[in-house]
């Protein structure tokens, strides 16, 4: 069985105070939090090695040569600031971190677990100075920093990391504007150039041509190096050192995966045919154990020939994954979407589809492979997509457009509302949507889109619930809608598949009864959730509690006459949302009933996340946010008017 | 009296068809052009003069000689297509497609009314091609409209002109770079470079540095020459049509104000000490008549130099203008809001205000003279704009952030929602909140930013309906608040003084009774929709039915004790939202109602804004939505279980 090792801080306490040459050291030390990284994503399950790897030596020796922080602490005013804007790479981070002693071992582990480490940084984590993870952001944050120094009359210099990809993103030449205007010569940028976004090449997404030219035309003090070269940094940093009078930018030439040959950027990419393998995810056992002795081998002969002697690492239990368990076969929305959209497009010319550097997760490859001319590939750059978007319906095309419904109903909420006030019809697709997964954290899971998109006035919102129900919903968006509409799809594979409807209908605001029941109703929709209500009736009706579980894959459109069908003389109605509980189907139906003068004065109680999302496994954040099956059926009781006070004592 | 004068489209035509110098003729057409543009404004009361005058002879130039539109007609595939991006120059536009017998004279002169022309480009509207107002969008969507035409194997160029502040936006840049790597080369954008952005020098803002090398560095072929001179617009647009591997950017030096000697960009600012006055408003009385004179004298000059005879004008009614009418003092929130900013600026160091290029509108110009080192410009880079105040935050200031709510809730909604999940405390400003002034049309009109908020989890959301109260409502969000705040303000004057509350306090989740009554009771907030209120309260009661109104400022946040003693045994809830009607006051008070047991059957009906806003003056507008109050008395009446059918004939 595999075994997942750590090395202990009091290894790299070693290293440090072996006497090396200082590079060495830094060479030494930094192959050791690769192994430390590797360790933890693999024990997550899933994480970002590839940027994690390629920024890994930059953050070393900011940490450990560039700056002043680890002498005078993270609390002190004057100390240097880091960051990573992109927040992808948080796994070498938080490696760096722990081999420092800065992070402990019990988070360190817990790599995306709840109480662990987040996905993408979070404040809350020991020596994170800021949250990040959606790309663009980290300029003009590092700038705030930066004026607070100067505001506060406090030393220190603000340094922040960016992804290369990233700069595709607007606010980053916004920021950089605005910096050079501002004259905040306390702050310095850091491109981790590994040239390679979620899986191609950036050149080949979107060029970022003469980068070198656009800083320095933007009024940045530019420079260029090895990003894997210790000494390169430090005379560049030295010299940065010497420049008083602009911001400063390093343009770090490094390698994606570096450190492990097969992940390494050009081999990757050759062995995956042009598509990079080792973005996201963890990788698999052989992978694994492969990528770490090639890591610890590395270290060894290093060692061996400093006479430092060997290695010492220690096993980290494996602790069990604590999946939503998967009931039957895979059913997987995102794969009926990438199969329907394919379809669709043989079916209608007008058909464009759009991306933003997410292709493969929101399942738009088959479509993109078939017709690349009706592919358009934005990179990351929500906002310019969106008002392509809105450019093509104008001129007679139907664009469907992609990204992550944190991503792309917030980022770009203006041109979706700009598109929206020209009556054209455009299709819009939330991937990622919902509490989970979780791993990723916050900047990742999408619970406010329904209301970002709610306000608009004729825009309608759908999430299938199951891979029939998202080629229907799709159908419908594409074939019978006047208007614009927005889909939201959940990323993962459905715990259980959600059964269809009987009669095989997709009716405009009505949803199908998926358990029959007569002592309150629960609405819910998506595989998620539907799945989480359904255990909760399971939970119930061994109590002998009988729960109706409806499907309500029409978020803002309801049929009252079908609603009173369902809801009858039912004492309760229950909404579950896999959203906030502002704004969803829970507050949908709420208006339904109250202006079709059927709440009659029942409640109606929403089942929501009433908080900012919790990081982890499936089970666990369900469970924390008391939105599992058991929780569920605990809530219902508890809320029911005639606690059955036995069944309640019994399901807690 | 005054009088305002209409050039009529014959005499267009007398002008082009007079066989001069095609130059001679577009010098004389702008001029005209100038002339109608300045008359429609000034019948409106508002609009953009100085961005209309500047960028109006290249508008001119394109229409007459550029593009082949007018020989193809508007709906023809192979047409050249021509928009503003900026959107800001529209009454410069529709003198140009007035004076080419695109745009009928009854829209034409009906500037910024209900039926008119809107304040910023419609598609409604007779050669229009989109939407647009809200800055940094029009590349993405000039892409999109090429684009489409290179999937359909249509011919024509797409042109869009941006301004030069537009250039702040993130977007810009992001579509610079989408558009080079794409290979879109039937794009043409032209940026009217009149160097002035809403009062202040682009240079003095956010600086655009060598703007020529950042667009070659993006990729594109760029030109450079004088935006008024026609022989060097018809060089540089021949020398395009030459090239066909990159899109084409022309950086037009034009003069903000042009054609008014007093409006004119460098003696204008001088006049103005150093700010711009006409960036946005009609001229006064006088202002216009000598503006005008100006104009006519020169048309006339030329007209008589070329033996044509002199120009024959129309007198143009000056239609009542219809505003809300002002019962008694001006009461102005947003100098309350500037006054109380200044006050706080003096009692607390950590207070930093934050701007996006609309100081003088959002009533921060006393704290920015009072205390420039705490007042951070950013421009028109509302991204850019809210992390580093995510930035400063977390680094010991406290943000008071401001912006138009339209562009503020909606631009940089992810960067707040990452701001929000740091925990820090922001203040987010909304200006311009709500549907009146209704004359600069949709993309100015705010109502969906408490939508936009809505869904943080912890985010108090306020406006106040009164001077005392916006004071009150700061200093709550500054001294009080323990999390991140939205203070929704509207812009202009009240049209009457909402009555503060008799005991003068300002209680957490507590409005005020401004009215009582029995019979019904309606919720509302802000100076516009109160005055509605109170205005149908007045209504009702001629009628013997009386209307209790509050005051509710928190609008997500309510002491349901509160709510239940000044609910009472009220039949009927009435809340009326100066907002969509999704996610508004509205749906706070129904979840508050439900979630406290306070329903008790009865029903909560809300009034809103529940389409796209109209654009007109405030009593067409708010006639039109349902929301004038004669209109709300009736349609209270009419919601009543038990109409007081006499009463309701009476109102009708």
């Amino acid at each position: 069985m595999l075994e997942i090792k750590l090395i202990a801080a009091n290894e790299f306490q070693r290293v440090r105070e072996s006497g090396l040459d200082a590079h060495d050291t830094l060479r030494l030390l930094a192959d050791m939090c690769r192994a430390n990284t590797l360790a933890t994503v693999k024990r997550a399950g899933s994480g970002h090695l590839g940027s994690s790897l390629s920024s890994l030596d930059i953050v070393a020796w900011l940490y450990h040569a560039g700056m002043n922080t680890l002498e005078l602490g993270f609390d002190h005013p004057d100390r240097d600031i880091y960051f990573s804007s992109k927040g992808h790479d948080a796994p070498a981070y938080y490696a760096v971190l722990y081999s420092l002693g800065i992070l402990p071992k019990e988070l360190f582990i817990n790599l995306r677990r709840l109480g662990g480490t987040h996905g993408h940084p979070d404040v809350s984590l020991p020596g994170i100075e800021t949250n990040s993870g959606s790309l663009g952001m980290g300029i003009s944050k590092a700038k705030g920093m930066a004026l607070a120094k100067k505001l506060q009359g406090a030393g220190g210099q603000v340094f922040v990391m960016t992804g290369d990809g990233e700069l595709q993103e607007g606010q980053i030449w916004e920021s950089l504007q605005t910096t050079a205007h501002q004259s905040v010569n306390n702050i310095t940028a850091i491109v981790d150039m590994n040239r390679i976004q979620s899986d191609k090449p950036v050149e080949e997404i979107i060029d970022l041509g003469e980068l070198e030219r656009k800083f320095e035309t933007f009024g940045w003090h530019t420079a260029r190096c090895d990003g894997h070269d210790f000494a390169e940094l430090e005379r560049v940093f030295t010299e940065f050192r010497q420049v008083s009078d602009k911001p400063k930018v390093l343009i770090a030439d490094t390698i994606k995966g570096k450190g492990v040959s097969f992940m390494e950027g050009p081999a990757a990419l050759k062995a995956g045919n042009g598509l990079y393998p080792w973005h996201s995810g963890a990788p698999d056992d052989e992978a694994f154990e492969t990528a770490y002795a090639e890591i610890a081998a590395r270290i060894n002969a290093q060692l061996d020939a400093f006479g430092l002697g060997e290695l010492a690492t220690e096993v980290i239990d494996r602790r069990e994954r604590n999946r939503v368990r998967l009931k039957d076969r895979a059913d997987k929305v995102v794969t009926a979407y990438g199969k329907a959209l394919l379809e669709l497009g043989r079916e209608r010319q007008d058909i464009v589809v759009m991306d933003a550097d997410l292709s493969a997760d929101c399942g738009l490859r088959p479509f993109e492979n078939a017709f690349p001319d009706r592919f358009i590939e934005s990179g990351i750059a929500e906002q310019d997509m969106v008002s392509t978007a809105g450019g093509l319906a104008l001129n007679g095309c139907l664009p469907i457009v992609n990204s992550f419904g944190v991503f792309l109903a917030s980022r770009s909420n203006e041109q979706i509302y700009n598109n929206a006030t020209e009556k054209t019809k455009i299709i819009y697709v939330c991937h990622y949507a919902g509490l989970i997964p979780a791993g990723p954290g916050k900047s990742h899971q999408s619970l406010r889109d329904i209301s970002l998109f709610g306000a608009l006035p004729d825009c309608v919102i759908l999430e299938p619930g199951n891979e029939v129900e998202t080629r229907q919903a799709l159908r419908w968006c594409v074939n019978e809608a006047q208007q614009s509409c927005m889909i939201r799809l959940v990323i993962g594979p459905s715990p259980g598949v959600i059964p269809v409807a009987e009669d095989g209908r997709f009716t405009f605001g009505r949803g199908t009864v998926l358990n029959e029941g007569d002592d309150a109703v629960l609405f819910s929709y998506g595989p998620v959730m539907l799945n989480e209500a359904l255990t909760a009736a399971e939970r119930l009706k061994s109590h002998g509690f009988s729960l109706k579980v409806i499907n309500m894959p029409w978020l803002n459109r309801v049929d009252v006459d079908w609603l009173e069908t369902v809801i009858g003389d039912t004492e309760s109605v229950f909404v579950l949302d896999d959203h906030a509980g502002y704004g969803g189907l829970g507050d949908a139906l709420l208006n339904a009933l109250m202006s079709s003068e059927l709440l009659r004065g029942r409640p109606l109680l929403k089942f929501a996340v009433d908080n900012h999302p919790a990081c982890g496994t499936p089970l666990e954040v369900l469970d924390y946010h008391g939105l599992s099956g058991d929780k569920l059926a605990v809530r219902i009781l508890l809320a029911m008017k005639d606690k059955p006070d036995q069944l309640l004592e019994a399901a807690s």
